[in-house]
């Protein structure tokens, strides 16, 4: 790092911070994610992100031991927390508790871009099986959302 | 908590969550400024708080061990680091170094309102004495940022 303070240089990109991948391609289901790694520190026990879901993106559907506390930055899209979905829009917070199944989505016309704090030592995702899935599907709501 | 997702209100407020003092009054020197705790729990293992200076306010000059991990979210102002003065601007990312004195300051005519991600567990600030502070305004434009 050159100093304390890195600019916001354009919407959504940092200065000396790499613009990386979301996952790896093939690992898991999703499309259009960036993500940037704003803050990872040996003196800190949680790291704070930034992804950028591109309009009509979507991130993976998938769950954790782990929590997450978002932030919105930029844009609007959808949220998918456990059975419900959420519309959310600059600034908006969501919390995903732990193992709750979760999705973003941007919306057609809009980037989505948010923060997320984990802490850094963290279980991985997991993905849902036929079961979980179909469980999800019992909710209209919910298979409209992962259909989409 | 009502559910997963709390909608900003209006700039820089959020539902169910409060408004809050930044310290005690009369505790340490500052002028006009608001924290509410966005993000606290149990399973995270470091806080998100939005700390907001109205329009020609500044938090209070200190440091500690811990570290802070900080994005303008609202407005602009300077920030000292160090013995270094910086300008800052929405989205702008500082880094906070253990022990380093710091301080915030808005411009005369905007807000400047920031999120701090800091470990949960952590020391108590101190204040500089005498003898830092003579240090510290060794430097004109630090000597300059802490009169103002």
């Amino acid at each position: 790092m050159t100093g304390p303070v890195r600019p916001q240089r354009v919407d959504g990109r940092w200065e000396d911070i790499d613009l990386m991948a979301y996952k790896s391609e093939g690992s898991a289901p999703f499309r259009d994610v960036t993500r940037q790694i704003l803050f990872m520190d040996p003196a800190l026990a949680c790291e704070l992100r930034y992804f950028e879901i591109a309009p009509g993106g979507w991130s993976t559907l998938e769950r954790h031991e782990h929590v997450h506390a978002v932030m919105v930055q930029r844009g609007r899209g959808r949220v998918l927390v456990g059975d419900r979905v959420f519309r959310v829009d600059e600034h908006d917070l969501v919390y995903i508790a732990s193992l709750t199944w979760h999705q973003f989505r941007a919306d057609a016309d809009s980037p989505l871009g948010f923060l997320c704090m984990v802490n850094t030592t963290r279980d991985r995702p997991q993905l849902p099986d036929v079961e979980a899935l179909r469980t999800l599907r019992e909710y209209p709501e919910v298979d409209s959302f992962i259909r989409a």
